[in-house]
């Protein structure tokens, strides 16, 4: 089949080189052009916009960051809406605001050009092994005939309903993670200021009912104080706010959610928005630097 | 060997009785007669008195339920130390104070009877399955001697420090599951809220990075509304009532756990400690029982 990529980031270049595998015909995009050197090697053909990359492409896929850089890419000038044609299909996968799914899909719609919210939890390693699980949101039919593709990437693939009920399926996705990755950052650090090996906690832990994906992965650079490698937390920042904008419109009260809000804003303040998720630990333990004396109230240190 | 129960309840009895598949004499002890039954009839011998029980065996197991059970059972009157023989063993297993713990093995250890803190994670499930995670506090030579009997009853058997240092993982295990469940409320609450079926999310949650065994097993109960079966609340509250003291003891600043904590107090409030932990989505729910109309801020029902 033809298809399009757009945004060949740590996340689109291992997903977009998953189709090229299945011996897909790729056409990529990228703003910064440096990025589609290695789809191009692998036998890509590069476009010099959307619009252009679109006119030949039956299945186009965005995996760019926010809001604003969809609407961009999508509907601003040299834009893919300006070149697809009938018929073909936006697949749109990286977390953005539901309502913005829907008002792309409906300009889309307009031009008779089908679109999914698709977007994907696993992180960079599951997009390199495929094993995304992927949540999807759009018209039934469409869903059925861009699956075959959705299963070069990802191996957890559900439609949850219309247009936007996958960037909803996301942000529930990451609310859950976040206020995980709270409690695994606090419990951690209760080991630590306690003097039990945070290293061992968290194996033991792996091995009963605390145990979770975040445990395992952020968890063990939270121990190793390793904050460098990972994604941004100031992209989970903006996950967050799609989370709590839709519990706000919601009617719904989510605190645990809004306290997490406020240690990734705390983190994001210290200058700190390209470290890794689990450097969460750092606002904890810092937030705590006052002297501690193990077993023993602190009151008690002043008469 | 000649081993020793105490504490038979939804945990303890199948322990025992795992311990029992291996061959071992058990003698058994329960404050309510009635829980001794099952385990008579499997060939376990009944005793009248803690300290009876305590002059039998050479490990005597307890599971009871809070510090206060413990000290009772051990140091009050007919209380284990007033049976046991020099170089026997005290292994007690529910979730108890470190401080208490220590506390304990101090007095036992004045009689020469040695004592290990080994608490569990993994639930009913897991003690009848015989894949607990045990922590373990104390001398590293009586857990090798102890560890044989660990293994009847558990997979992961770790010794993480000195007396206490089982508790304080413990601690760190129940602070990490409840943050984890609080965001799992909120984040099926959300996909309710903005109409998209939670059991579906919860689903496709489970193939990503915010999997846990929270979601797996809580979760479920979560969609379903189904909090009749499992632990109950009020136990959960005791166990982060001890992590939140040492967190405040250790200087530690533990914000999420601390709200979580608040929720679980709503919900033994609202006369539900004995519901299962899953009723968290209750409180959440109930706090946001405004009208709602979906992805439309209710702002704008107030001209």
């Amino acid at each position: 089949m033809k298809l399009g990529f757009i945004g060949l980031g740590v996340m689109g270049r291992p997903m977009a080189l998953n189709l090229m595998k299945h011996g897909h015909e790729m056409g990529v995009y990228a703003r910064r052009p440096e990025s589609i050197a290695p789809l191009v090697s692998a036998g890509a053909r590069g476009y010099r916009t959307p619009a252009e990359l679109a006119s030949d492409a039956e299945v186009i896929f965005t995996m760019v960051t926010t809001s604003n850089d969809v609407e961009q890419v999508v509907l601003g000038k040299d834009g893919l809406i300006h070149g697809a044609a009938r018929g073909s299909v936006l697949v749109d996968m990286e977390t953005i605001s539901p309502t913005v799914a829907r008002g792309v899909a409906q300009a889309l719609a307009a031009k008779g050009i089908d679109m999914l919210d698709a977007p994907v939890s696993g992180g960079p390693m599951g997009a390199e092994q495929a094993s995304l699980s992927i949540m999807v949101g759009g018209k039934q039919e469409v869903f059925e005939r861009v699956k075959p593709l959705f299963e070069c990437m990802g191996k957890t693939i559900v439609r949850m309903g219309d247009h936007g009920a996958g960037q909803i399926t996301k942000a529930c996705n990451q609310l859950a993670l976040l206020v995980t990755a709270q409690g695994t950052a606090e419990a951690l650090a209760l080991a630590k200021s306690c003097g039990v090996d945070p290293a061992r906690v968290r194996e033991v832990l792996l091995g009963g009912i605390a145990a979770s994906r975040v445990l395992e992965l952020f968890g063990k650079r939270m121990v190793e104080h390793n904050f460098e490698n990972g994604i941004d937390t100031r992209l989970y920042h903006k996950d967050l706010y799609i989370a709590l904008d839709l519990a706000h419109e919601s009617g719904l009260a989510a605190p645990a959610a809004a306290l997490t809000m406020q240690h990734i804003n705390a983190l994001i303040g210290r200058g700190e928005g390209r470290s890794d998720l689990s450097a969460l630990i750092k606002v904890v333990e810092e937030m705590s630097k006052a002297p501690i004396t193990n077993h023993q109230s602190r009151v008690t240190e002043f008469p």
